[in-house]
This record gives structure tokens, sequence and C-alpha cells, in this order.
């Protein structure tokens, strides 16, 4: 079959590999229809992930059709059309018994490298090690372990390009924005970055009703796209005073959630501006470097919480809500 | 009466002054059988805090007995036992009706300073106004705003130096430390900082039956104290290691609630090295200065949350759990 | 002044009566605009209302303008415009402080009367004095105690006719049913009753994106509102098997959340029938006599929850949401 | 091997049977070192319990070692000490994932009878097949469905009669009790019922500190029990007014948290007149008939929330609060 190999560093060519075999009885084959390619796969092609090695397929997101299960496969078959989670998750492990299904101790394993560089991220036991630590889902068929909690049925004749945006898209933007952020009816929300995550933020968080969406970005582009998906407000913070405008917006006061979804240390700053007292910054973004935390101003704002865990529950609170 | 008047940086003196008088039909005049000094007290007299104008009396912990009530108050009569709270609520306004006692605007009404001085702390709108922008509870005196939601019941021959301590001290520690850190049965919680507020916390913590409680402090008689109240483990984070320390006392795995009762840099620095994946990061302490927060590893340990949220409900929680 | 009086079982009448005055500092005088009638003035009206002594002016709904204020009401003057919550609540009593404003006891302490007949219901302490224990908003001025925390600004110029149900039906139908019943995203939920406060809930049931709002009713005139007003499916329960088609509509499951807004023993049978394993029902018809709970099938359903808390924070939750 | 049958109605015997093999991949067979006798065994041995067929072995609580493993078991290997939850969950299915382990749709797959008979109680879908719906751990093997989900493993030389403890009796007490109950520091808890799981209830509930637990039992013998244990004041119900001595013991509000721990009407009836103004009924006991809901008293209660769901989380909660 044709794949997607992470070769070296800078070095990403699609190759003829073999096709994968059921490896545990809990595992399914998959037959993609639909991938995509995610930030963290051009993080992976510059060298920054160390738990990803050389010649491994990428990719952690998508849709298809069951090719074969293991014999221990209760809730899938053959033919069934499904969405793949990019946590592959074991569902007993203390976490996943918590409902960190990221953090599934099982499902990763395989995760242990030998040698982490130091200036590499790690990321230790995880329940990501699809395009990470084994072979990933940028290839024509793909092992997925732990098949009963990590696919989940999708109707026939389903849109595959919309779904494949179940896989770690809207779980973040939803999980990690709007559930940690605790977006509520009458809130004002706030989102710093307007990318297909924010986007996804953005859109999920009106599932809650909040009074006030204001979307921040310097493509205006993007900006655009946010209006037409239901923003009310939107901002080029390379123009003057972001935060004034904001608290303009707010009665004076900042928003109760705020949504930080860029992941450098300017967009952080930024959202410490943002955040009304009593209210929460919940932080999607993936950074690179640590940030200036405010304490010394924050603490008088009575900050209610910053949160900052990703993928908390993998695809599953999308699957609930989404497609019942 | 006697007072003590912040009178310049570094002038702190005692002076005669005339009692209090009811100001408001909501006002009571309370006779101060007991007081106490708090750390930011201290910040007042180095001239730290910009909304204490020369000439306020300090203080604003205290029990005493009602003197005089103003035509409004209904809960309290002249000759009854009170404890008084840090925080002067009205229990009307929008922060008071979601529990943010601490940020009462109307308590605050009078807090608005002409000139902030740069390099100070606003606290603007607060509900800590005794000691800072009106007379405190260091002397004979004190006039309680908001009567009724500021005052509390107290059993008259109880032991008052005890009941001080539920001013600030432990509504502190058990809302800022225990409840925002989420402690629960079986859960693991290291506290860096075994001061008064940091031992509030670690007793106050015991009422949700953590499995394991560790206090971290450079002072040895501290750690003592601690032992004879609860710790079962204490470390001097001056010695080598107090991280490996303390994930070798919780499997690797850190601790679910950090709390962080210091307030300087190095110590939240600690506690991002301490705290369990899906854990929470509670601050308590005042920092003078921004911390660095390490968003590029956290991110990974799905830290659930961190919280900086100040005596959110004033003492109304301590009252209910101690005193009833 | 012209006022509604309930001069005897039977009998209620429009009387003049003495324009009310300020009796405490915390009161205002209202200057009524709009009001309105609820059920429960027609069970005072029918003598099943114990408290309500003969003579009393009626209501405890309605919209005005703030004619005179006490001397230590802060939150409004002579001349705005106001929402009257139909629950007065002193904001600082130990109930008030739980959020539980219908059990203040200070807005109560007129509540008790001196001969409760055993046939009739007792509000014993309560936060509805309105039109029951003093007199009412069916007059053309109304005194309201604690002002402060019993009154909401509205805007000048807003729809009066549509504002007077934020005192009693929108409050009741949102948290009695929608948040005790815990509608979340993707929620199934049935709703036996389409009255003004079924509507209510069905309305706001909505700020939460539940997937299916099922209405019950005999009405068809009211079902036709419904639907215009979304819900998405309707059932006639005097037709045959109202269950089986619930159950057709939710995978054979039932609903999450059951809201039971009638008050007879049929409609809370029926809602025992409806409720899926772990959902919860939510009462918030006024019931007059017992009923029959099935806890010999519903402990193997795993119902989650029976909730019974009416108005429990008065207007408070609807202010927020909406008017903000 | 020698396994407890249940022959026929009222005909239980010990016999002879086959050790149990391994027949799904995710199982395991546990060769038991304890067991113990439930109330539900006798239910069936009264022919109670529609699903529980003639000729199975019965029982549903133990502790054991590991004998042999299925293929697709990751957790645990031979010789290991375990303890066997009540409830078997495959932890994928949609109820599981939400927590809900006893309604586990694969642990219940087999669990379907041909025919209910009408005054028999019908398990449905049940995460409770152990000794109902397949062979149980009164034997001297036990094969056990989904091992990784339903076996917790135990320290070796840990005190096994005090661990069975933990398959059924302490988590029935900590979640439907405590945990429904909502009992937290400073509650006050009246417990109806002192047999094994009201007993388990109040030991738990000390873990959230309660500032009063008040016991009710007409055994006093049970009684004293509970009082060696923790229970501030007991109570024997055939004595004049119950109610009325609970609410002298709470300054007349009733209790925040009543446990309903016997399954009769009477003791239900008397639940009700225990419960404060917005505390919870938790009913654990086993009902066999309908019970009056006094809705026409309790609405003017805000009685909060009645909860009555079994088992939740199965052996789940106690593995993490009690063997960390």
């Amino acid at each position: 079959m044709k794949a997607l190999i992470y070769r070296a560093v800078g070095d990403v060519k699609l190759e003829e590999r073999p096709k994968p075999k059921i490896a545990q009885p809990t595992d399914a084959i998959v037959k993609l229809t639909k991938s995509t390619i995610c930030g963290t796969d051009l993080h992976i092609s510059k060298g920054d992930v160390a738990t990803c090695k050389e010649g491994t397929i990428l990719g952690h997101e998508g849709v298809g059709i069951i090719d074969e299960i293991g014999n221990s496969v209760r809730g899938f078959k053959k033919g069934e059309h499904v969405l793949i989670s990019c946590i592959c998750s074991c569902a007993s492990c203390e976490y996943c018994r918590r409902g960190m299904y990221s953090h599934c101790t099982t499902g990763g394993k395989y995760v242990f490298c030998l040698a982490i560089q130091k200036d590499k991220t790690d990321y230790g036991h995880s329940g990501w090690i699809l395009g990470n630590t084994i072979d990933g889902t940028q290839a024509e068929y793909v092992r997925i372990p732990h098949a009963d909690s990590s696919l989940y049925p999708i109707p026939s004749g389903a849109d595959e390009a919309a779904l494949v945006m179940l896989s770690d898209i809207f779980p973040t933007g939803l999980e990690c924005g709007v559930l940690n952020g605790k977006v509520e009816p009458g809130s004002t929300v706030v989102i710093v970055g307007a990318g297909p995550v924010g986007l996804a933020a953005m859109i999920t968080a009106q599932l809650y009703s909040p009074s006030v969406i204001i979307m921040i970005d310097k493509d205006h582009n993007r900006l655009k796209v946010a209006q037409t998906l239901g923003a009310h407000h939107t901002i080029d913070p390379s123009e003057p005073d972001a935060a004034g405008k904001v608290k303009a917006l707010t009665d004076g006061k900042g928003c109760d959630c705020v949504i930080e979804a860029v992941g450098v240390p300017q967009s952080f700053e930024l959202c410490q501006e943002l955040v009304a007292p009593g209210g929460v910054i919940a932080n999607v973004g993936v950074h690179g470097t640590k940030v200036d935390l405010h304490l010394e101003s924050l603490w008088a704002q009575n900050i209610g919480e910053l949160s900052d865990s990703h993928l908390e529950q993998g695809t599953d609170s999308i699957q609930q809500s989404q497609l019942d």
C-alpha cells in the first residue's frame, strides 16, 4: 500500500509499505477513505517530536471502513464505517477510568523511547500513539489498537470530509477550549486564534448559548470565516489596544471565558489581559516555550482557573453530542 | 480610643482616635476583643499597597462584641459576640450573587484611589476594604459596613484567640487551597509553604480525607508543627531533589493537588514539577512578580487547572463548616 | 389606588386601597406597569393557601417604575424601570447564602400564620411573600421588601409584557425544569405539560442544545405553539402508548431529562415510564396529593435523580442569562 | 469443583461442577479464597429474580487468585491476588463510558431471559451477571468476563475477609448513599437502616467529615455497632417520634443527607419526614413495591433531589479511595 513516511528531519515522502496485520486480538485494520494533516505532523517533520522515530507512517486523523477485526473486538465488524480517534485508549487503565483517555497507559505502552533528546518534547505515557510511536493514518490502511474504545461508528453515506474533523480538531476545540473554559448560557467568550481549532472552539461554544463570542486573529480571511460561522465581533491584534476593544464590548469586565488557540507567548500574554474577574483562561495552543504568568496582577482579578488539558477525552465527547 | 495607624512608609504607630460612628443604616460598630496581624499589613507598612492611604487604621481580622447597629441591620443586636470577615460584602451585587464576595462592588465602592502608582498593587473594586480603604480592626472599635453579610455570630465563651483565625487565615487556606485544589478522598496533596495559611490548608484538607499530605518548607520548626497537625511527610526544599522525593512518595506520579502558599517564583516553579497528570495547582501565595508557566511541558501533563482565586467566598465557607 | 383583593374563598374583587409606604429602610415602592395572574392566584381564590389571609392584595409578578426607596437601598433610584422577582430575598440569611432564595428566612419572617388548617398548604418559612403574606402586585403600587436583592433593573423601552414573564414563569421553567433536569448538549428531553411553565422550560432548554425535545399535552393548540417555539415532536397522551412513542424517538431508551409540568399523579406516573437509565425526572408541577414512586422498577433503571426544588434561585438566573 | 447451586425455588445446594474454562479472550478464571452471601442471593432462592435460571452457581462477591487468563487480558497475570467486582463491565460501551458500569450492555449481553414472569424483577440489560445470568462466585473457581475492567489488584497478605466487602457492600454504601447523597464537610446525615450497607454508608460518609451522623434501626445490637464505628446518635424507630428526635438534633431543620438503606415503604416514608430544605434523599434499599412520594409537601421543602442509582460505578470508586 501507499503511505506517507517520516524519513528524517525535513524529509517526508510517499512510499510503498506492506498492509498492516492484526497484532493483538483487540486490534482492527481500517481502510482509510479520508485523512488529514495536523499541525503536529509539521512539528514531526521538523524533528520536534522525539518519540516519533524515522520510518514511521504519519497521521492520527481519519475515517474509513473496517477491513478486519481481532477476535476479541465486539463492537465492530468488517464493512462498518468508522471514525478514528486521534487517541487510542484501552478504557480500563486508571487514567481511562478517570476519563483521561489521552493518558491511557496501555495505549501508551509502546511509547517509551530510549533516548529522549533534551530539546525535544517527550510525550511519555500517552494515548496519542498513531503516527507517533506506531504507524498512522496517512496510508491506505491502518492498524488501530483497542478498537472497541478507539473507533466510533458513523452512518454510511455521511460527509466523510466533514467527519474527519471529529478525529482531533473538534474534540480539541470543545474539550480543551469550551468545556475547560466553562462556557455557559450568557457567558462572554473571546478566542485568540481563528485557525481550525479556534474555529472549532467557536462553533462548539455555541452549543452553550454564550451572549458574546469575539474572535481575535491577524488573518482577515480567517476573521471573515469566523463571522459567517457565528462570531459576533472580530479583532485584529496587530491594531492598537485589542484588550481595550474587548473590554469595551463587555462592560469593561473582560471575558468570562478566554481561549488561547495559538501557542506563542504573546497570545498567552494577551489572554491574561482579557479575562474577567472570576473568569477562566483555557489554553489550547501547543506552546514550545514557557510563558509569563502574571500572578502579581491576576490574583486581584480572582481568575477562576487556568486550564491546560489537551484531548482529555479523545473523541468521546464529540461522539456523544454530534453523532447521536 | 487607641488605634494602630499607617502613618507613612515604614511608619506605623499607636495613636488616639475618635470612636467610629454608624455611617449607613447597614453598618455595625464592633468593640474588638481580639485582632491579629496579617502579612498584608506588613506590605502596607512597606508602602506596597497603593489603595491604603496614610492615616488609615490597619487590620482586617478580628472578633468582638456588637456595640451599636444601624437601623436596617436585622441579623445582629447589641451585645452579641461576632467574628469579622476580612471581606465586607453587600450580598446583593452581581459578584456577591455569584459567591465572589471579595469582588463586592458595593463593599468596594470607596476603593477607587485617584493616583495609582505604577509599581503598586491596585486592588480596584474589592470587598477587602477594612484596614485598606476604610479604617480597620487594629483598634478598640471598628465600623463594619454591610454588617448583616459581613459578620458571623459566635458562641459566647468560645476561644476567641482561636476564632480570630477564621477571619482570613482559614478561609484562605480552605477556599483558595483545598476547594480550588479539588482535594477529595484518596487525593495526594502537597503544600509548598508551612506558614499560617499553608497550615490552615493542611488542616482543612483533612476534611476531605486525602491519602497523603506532604508539607514542604525550609523552616524545620514549621515542619514539626505540620507533623503534629497531620502531615504524613515533610520535605526541606533546600536539600536536593524535593520533586524526586514527592514523586517517590506518589508512585512516580506527583500530586493530584499542589498548593502554593509562599508567593515567590521559585516556589511556583517547584509546584509545576510536583503536579500529577490531571492534577491541579492551587495558588494561594501573594506574588509580587510574574512567574514562569511551563506550558511547553505542562500541556503533555494534562494539568487539569491552575487556580488563583483569593478569598472567593470570604469567611462564608468556614462559617458553614466550622461553626455549625 | 386600585387593587385586586382576595376577600374570601371564591370572592376576589377590585377595591380602592391606600398607596403603600416605605416600612423598612430596605424597602422600595414600585408603580406597576404590567402584572399577570399565576395559577397560584387561582389556588388562593379557591382557599387552598392557608398563609394568604382575607383582605390581601393578590399578585407576585410584575414590572414597573421605582416610585420611592428606603434610605438604605443602594442599587436603585426613583424613576428606574424594574422587574419584580416573585421571591423577596434578603441575600444574607443562611438559605440566601446557599442560593436558595425561595427559603429566605428574613423574606419569610412575616409568614407564620396562626392557624394552619389541616388540608391546606403551609408555605412555612418562604421567600414567597408577595400576594401571600403581604400585599402583592395586582395593584397600582406595591411595597417590595429587600429591594436591593428582590428587584432587577430593566432597560427602559423594553417590551414589558414580555419581561413580566421573567418574574416567575421563566425562572421556574429554567431552574426547576432545565437546570435541575441537567439538560446538556445532545440530551434527549421530554416535557409533560405545555402550559406557560412547560413552554418556558422548552424555550430555555434550547440554551443547552439538546438533540431532541418532545412535548406532551392533551391540548392540540398548546402543542402547535410548542412546535413553533422549537419542539421537535409532540404527543397527545390521551392517545394510546405515549411512552412507546417516546421510546421509539429515543432508540428505545427513554429521555435523559423528563420534566413534569402538570402536577397530577397521572402525569408523574407517565414521567417514570419515560426516563432513560441514568436520566433525571425534574418535577415542576405543583402537586396537591402524594404520588406513587415506583422504586421497585426505577432502581434497576438507575434513575439518576428526581428533583423537586421550586424557584430555588428566584429570578436570579434569568437575570443573568437573559438581560445581560 | 464444589459450587453452591440455585436448584429451584427454596432449593439451594452444594454440588460438584466442572471447573470453568476461558470462553472469550477477555476472560479470566479466578480461584476463590473468600466469598460472601448477599441479601440478593436470598431473593434468588425465594424465586424473586426472574433472570436467574435454575442450575446457576450463586454469588457475586469474592476475592481470589488469578488461575488463567484469556489472550487479550493485559492487566493481570496468573498468581495475582484480585478483588472481584459484583459488576462485570466492558469499559467501552456507551454506559461504561458514562461511568454507569452497572448498565454495561456487553456485560449484560447474556442477560435476556426468554420468559420474564409478571411479578418478578427483570434486570434487563445489566452489568450484574455473576450469580445471576452466568455462574457466580460461591464456588472454588469462577469465570470473570471483561477481566481487565472487572477485577482489581489487591496486595497479597491483605485481610481478604475484609476486602471481600469491597465487592459490593462498600461501593453500594459509598456510591448510592454517600456520593448520591452529596455528603460534604459540615453536612448532617441520617441513615435509616444499620445493616451491612447502611453501616458501609456510615463509615464512608466519614471520609467527607459530616458534622452529625444519626443511625436509625430497630435492632439495638446494630445500633451499638454503629456507635463504635462513628455514629454520633442512634434512634429506635419503634419508639415514638423518630422524626422529632432527628429535628431536635439538627436545629429543627432535618438532615441535609437522608440515606434509605432498608427497602420498605415505611422507611421511605420516614425518610421524607427527615430531609432538610435543600437536602437529598439517597435511596439505597432494594424496594419490592412502589412507595408514596409526598410531592404535595416536599415541593415546599425544596428537596434538592431524590436519587436512586444502584451500583453506578461498580467497585471502581472504592478501588480508588481505599486501595491506593
